[in-house]
């Protein structure tokens, strides 16, 4: 099966433990506001966690769980980061964002009601205890202040200051904005199994900055429809960014280069990780 | 000791954990934050977790990491609470809200970093990995969209709602917004002991309402210096409250009888539950 294929495939049993997950829950404004923020979106660091677990042995049933977590935690943090007083989006995953199809109480308290439901998914299902607890222990550090909170605040902070980023400085924003989300779901099986994290966390670091880098890219040359997104937002704004730097061959230069590093640092593990190597290659190349 | 001399000094030991918490923190405009949001506060939810605990005999240096959870994650939702986009509060704790100290995009994600913080709080200590996953469990459902954004979601509902809400759906509201994470604090003592939280539960179920209808009076009767809050809101807004369906006097008589039916759900305790009676007495008495 073709990379695009088999993510397509796991999207479908992660979107379906969503989708149980949310019913039981009332039916109100909120959760019909949840269900519209899980939908769609490519579902790639929940493809991560259960890739990683396959690598593990860890059952994918037992997995599952950690895969609609990050996707949940995910999807908050895009419904918060559309909000007008951030990066102000009006579509996402091809779909009016949460305040613009509700309003912004509802995006917030949506928002904060799909944070809950990351922590809940994350202890959930047949893992030990132990595992599920490290699980949600690393999941809240990384979601916190010191990862993605950060990367967060350093990229609103970059939208009104008036010298732009260095790349060192964008670097780290983007450690935290999208690093610390595709760290754990890489390092995710590695803990589900008890074991050393290190090589996981290695190729998912090099991984997220190709991806970010991808991002710039996708933003300067995408196409709307395809990607799902406001496309531009940051040349519009003046907003430093990989590509600002340098340049869109550059870039993707840097990318590959990124790319070639994450499959070095899977050099631990053998065939069974040929699926994690097409996904790195995907996102040097993926147009969404 | 006296209830309130006591309240004061675990106050300053749930403070001291939450500062230790965020030590290692960078030191950023969202710890800074962080740090304005968890200053002040009764620590009332704090309270009912290490008093639940010591009623369960667990000792205090265990279950200081669940009272700090919940002052954290209460913190947040004031913090978001207080948006212009939901009650739109400018005074908080008798400091400026954050999203006035600060802005808008701080206050989103200073909540966001402190529901984080929450999770990895109430997982953190020395308590057995069975406990703190089910601590962990448990506050991830009281925090969702079943119970707490549940009732933050009805009570921006009522705001622009034709017909003023009846009583029964104020105390549905109610049951979500104030009582979701007072149940959780006061069965939390139970659930690190791994024993039956329903007299708990049923306790804080009671003490809940009491603590709303005790809030409603306050809006209508209370001193903003000593409330540290807005007062009058309500009544300004012409929102249906306890105090607008039942008089003052009326809902008085309300909390006194819940206070009484709570006090009669402590039964199966003997005087080591005296001091959450007394804490159960101060709710209708409090002016803060």
């Amino acid at each position: 099966m073709s990379f695009l294929d088999q993510l397509k495939a796991e999207a479908g049993l992660i979107e379906t433990c969503l989708m149980d997950a949310l019913s039981d829950f009332p039916k109100d404004r909120i959760t019909d506001g949840m269900t519209h923020a899980l939908n769609g979106g490519k579902r790639l660091r929940g493809y991560f966690v259960l890739q990683s677990a396959a690598l593990h042995n860890v059952p994918h049933d037992q997995a599952i769980w950690s895969a609609a977590a990050i996707e949940a935690l995910h999807a908050y943090s895009l419904v918060h980061d559309d909000l007008p007083a951030m990066d102000d989006d009006d579509l996402r995953r091809g779909q009016p964002t949460v305040h613009v199809k509700w309003d912004e109480a509802t995006a917030i308290l949506v928002g904060d009601a799909l944070q809950a439901l990351a922590f809940e998914l994350v202890g959930s299902g047949p893992l030990e205890p132990t595992h599920k607890l490290a699980l949600s222990q690393t999941l809240a550090r990384q979601a916190g202040g010191r990862a993605l909170i950060r990367g967060q605040a350093m990229d609103i902070a970059a939208e009104t200051a008036t010298t732009p980023l260095s790349l060192a400085e964008i670097e780290s924003l983007q450690a935290g904005k999208t690093g610390a989300l595709i760290e754990w779901s890489c390092a995710a099986g590695a803990i589900m199994a008890g074991v050393d994290p290190t090589p996981m966390t290695n190729f998912a670091s090099c991984l997220g900055r190709a991806f970010q880098i991808s991002d710039d890219i996708l933003d300067v040359t995408g196409d709307e429809e395809i990607a799902g997104k406001r496309l531009q937002k940051d040349t519009t704004a003046g907003k430093a960014t990989f590509v600002s730097h340098l340049g869109v061959e550059g870039a993707k230069d840097k990318a590959r280069a990124l790319v070639a590093e994450a499959l070095h640092a899977l050099t631990p593990y053998d065939a069974q990780a040929d699926t994690l190597r097409d996904a790195a290659r995907f996102v040097i190349s993926r147009k969404f």
